[in-house]
């Protein structure tokens, strides 16, 4: 249970077996197995009995998993069994797109803020958000104790955006920008890139 | 050198490196170190070495990589010395987005065509593309020879696509949907879901 230990590799699987389990919920299912789990997800069934195992003993020989069990179990242990207010900084295309996904619905995010640093699109809305002035940006997430971030600024201003992001405490950072940024121990990343996706695709064609 | 044998883990870094490679190029530098690349991209100089040294050797010893070469190389590896014609499915605010995204220049992907099978939708623009009935997708797709799409459909209609997707001949495919997709061996997928990587990060806060 020492979150140390577990390979970050194991952290990526568990939000697709949430994902995965929250949408048999939705259907009306009550329990699934390993097997079945797997076959949904395209991961082996003793893969995700390994995965689930590094956390404690959540499933029963023969019956298989109960699916609201582990659905609470994913949550807490994934810290989404709370609601994580999100500011949003870029209010271009992307940042649009974001404003007005409904995917985060249910999943433990619900974004708060909307920045951008252009005066003409300060003011104007961005789906139900007002955009706020950059200037104020560490500012408010400091006051409101916001700790995640999407970052959708282009590749030239992420790292001074991401720093001062990081001065006002954010821990977690999801960068749309095409390039790496980088940031102390103890503030996480992950980089959301189309291209750098779609070319490590491209390798096996 | 043989494909199958590079654990895929390593392919999913060499985008990440062609990308800050690609930076420093146009920044005009002309040679690099694992030390540098890596302090570049929040990889160990060891792992580099390590990850590059699977394809050849590419660089040398106390003088480190050439840019341009290793830029070369890594096109070449991934396949993107080449111009990829990419088709959109799904013309809602993240097709647009896309549809408007400037991140792929440069990097071998070109979206070609954009599909949505809301007949509201066809025949506007998005972007500078013309949205097409999806009812004309696999026939299209088929006859252009288009290998790689991206998927910005609702989670419900995302695999039905894809089946059709890969029908048509598609060999790699971008989701967008929040939803995990089946497609037979030989063909990729690569999912992105703003809420799984949120949820990866908040696992450590």
């Amino acid at each position: 249970m020492n979150a140390e230990k577990i390979p970050d590799i194991i952290i990526g699987r568990l939000p697709i077996y949430l994902r995965a389990l929250q949408r048999m919920a939705d259907n009306g299912m009550k329990t699934t197995s390993s097997q079945e789990l797997g076959d949904n997800v395209g991961i082996s069934a003793a893969q995700i009995r390994k995965d689930i195992s590094q956390f404690g003993e959540f499933g029963k020989q023969g019956t298989g998993y109960s699916i609201p069990y582990l659905l609470d179990k994913l949550r807490e242990i994934l810290k989404v069994d709370r609601m994580w207010d999100v500011a949003l900084v870029g209010a271009g295309d992307m940042g649009h797109a974001l404003a007005r996904y409904q995917g985060f619905v249910n999943r433990g995010f619900c974004i708060t803020m909307v920045f951008d640093n252009d005066k003409s699109k300060v003011g104007q809305k961005v789906g139900e958000f007002v955009v706020e002035d950059a200037a104020t940006m560490a500012e408010r997430i400091k006051a409101a104790g916001v700790k995640v971030a999407m970052l959708t600024v282009p590749a030239s201003a992420a790292q001074e955006v991401a720093d001062k992001l990081v001065q006002a405490g954010v821990k977690g950072i999801l960068n749309y920008a095409p390039i790496s940024i980088n940031v102390p121990n103890g503030v996480k990343v992950q980089h959301i890139d189309p291209a750098t996706h779609l070319q490590r695709m491209t390798y096996y064609l």
